[in-house]
């Protein structure tokens, strides 16, 4: 069972649209998964679920649970500002250290409008999920230009769909 | 005028203080300074003054006038998870792009309590300077075991405040 | 005076060219330069040039000398492997230090095959150089997909060149 | 069977002596390795070995052939101006692609005079690991200050040795 975290709170935004795709794919490839969409965080999480107060928010302890319940993640980032959204690393500050990532796997899938497909976004989450204890799939995703390349809730480079495809495979036998 | 970004939410913290030796150096160097520190965001900012919702939040809209307001920045980052705090970046996702900090000036500061001194927070965080136009300064200052070198206000290690002071020399010159 | 390092030591590479166009664009704008090619580096540097034989390869040490007249640096640098190629930090291994970018500026320029414009490579060489003591223009050029966008010695994407001539005027403030 | 990669080709450097201490410890837990140590590198590789004559060095392939026999590395790095030595760097560059570390596994340990024990250097490696495909173990070894923690061929602080064993039972089963 794999867990792919939807790592926005933006509304109307692709990834979420992105994270289904990819759950279409895993589940042709018969690999059952979840999708963890941090738009559903609760708002306020910044403040009422971190530091003194981790694990005081019940809604945000339901995010827990689902970390807690899966070995293996697809983090689906778009790109912000040259680097991941900064929800998606205060989420990571919330969740229980050590023990949410520790031991298990990841692998990763870059978004952006623009040419670099995340790759500093993914970068600089490999370092974090390094110190985390989560090794990663070397195979990372970088989807460039994906209003260009993304529609009817599908990929339409074949290029993307192949790497896709290669990365759910290798992922399996990770 | 320098703006002091104390870059973490967490009560009780000792970043706050280090931001405050850091203005009482610069203070001492005839160098004014405003200290703006990121306890104070709205506790729901990361959904009330992001995406759709830009610009509509009054209390992260102050937060945005300060930036505005100033051309050089010094950023007082902790190690977070490997990384600098995600309220930092998701701070950054809030503020008006581009313009927020296009054609300005910055230097880091990272604080750990191991041994990195978050080197690795000021490598991704230069990466997102770099987007943003931010020019940044070579000395990154990286306190390590801060807990060891910080008492009653003032860091004790006599390498850290000879660097710190090499940093607001050439800061002042950059 | 504006040192243009060509940071590749592969014959028949753009990266001369590119390096080249750059200078032109330079002299265009009243600014003089010297184009550093490391493609003449003597073949066995990295033994004869470093560590207990550091200072002692004249042929070496006519780099270091330029490097030595110089305080401000263009890196035009190809990826190679998904970074910079080894060839340019083995050069900057063989160069006396400290002393040899304390205290200077550097602008740069990545060029790629692929589509990420050589993003990670200038990442780590930003880090490099900033333990270096050499500060960084924030305006990162990613040259990708290079081949297609280079002939007759010119860049023929219209963007590419604007962001060339931006970031020359900004380097020559910086 | 295990490649323990000395990652510099300089003379006297303690970082044979750590790979050494590796194997040792390997070998007492029952697991074969072979250390492939840079300083063994022809001399002019960086010219005789690289882009058009890729290939065409005898004593170079005698290193191509060590990196094909092997599915698991270990990277022994010492830290050089921020980064890993750029030798290590010249030497993937002449290494075939791909196919030489495509689909295999690597686990990294960074050594340092000073306090990162390499952590940039790590993190730049892990980048171009991920692009030539190597999946890295997520424990990276960060052995600071290794002058004061390594006597007589091993390594004195407690820390260190539990990080090695911890390293090395996690890459078995990687």
């Amino acid at each position: 069972m794999i867990c792919i975290i939807s790592a926005t709170n933006r509304q109307q935004a692709l990834t979420p649209q992105v994270a289904q795709h990819y759950q279409n794919q895993l589940h042709e490839a018969g690999i059952p998964s979840q999708i963890l969409d941090l738009q559903g965080l609760p708002p306020d999480f910044a403040y009422s679920a971190l530091y003194q107060n981790a694990g005081k928010n019940p809604a945000f302890n339901q995010f827990q649970e689902v970390i807690d319940r899966h070995e293996k993640f697809i983090f689906v980032v778009p790109e912000y500002n040259g680097s991941f959204p900064g929800v998606l690393k205060t989420f990571i500050d919330g969740l229980r250290y050590p023990g949410s990532f520790q031991d298990k796997k990841a692998a990763l899938v870059g978004l952006s409008s623009g040419m670099q497909g995340g790759a500093l976004a993914l970068s600089h989450l490999s370092d974090i999920l390094a110190y985390l204890g989560t090794d990663v799939l070397s195979l990372r995703l970088k989807l460039y230009r994906i209003e260009a390349h993304f529609a009817e809730g599908k990929l339409t480079l074949p290029l993307f769909n192949d790497l896709l495809s290669q990365q759910i495979a290798r992922f399996q036998k990770f």
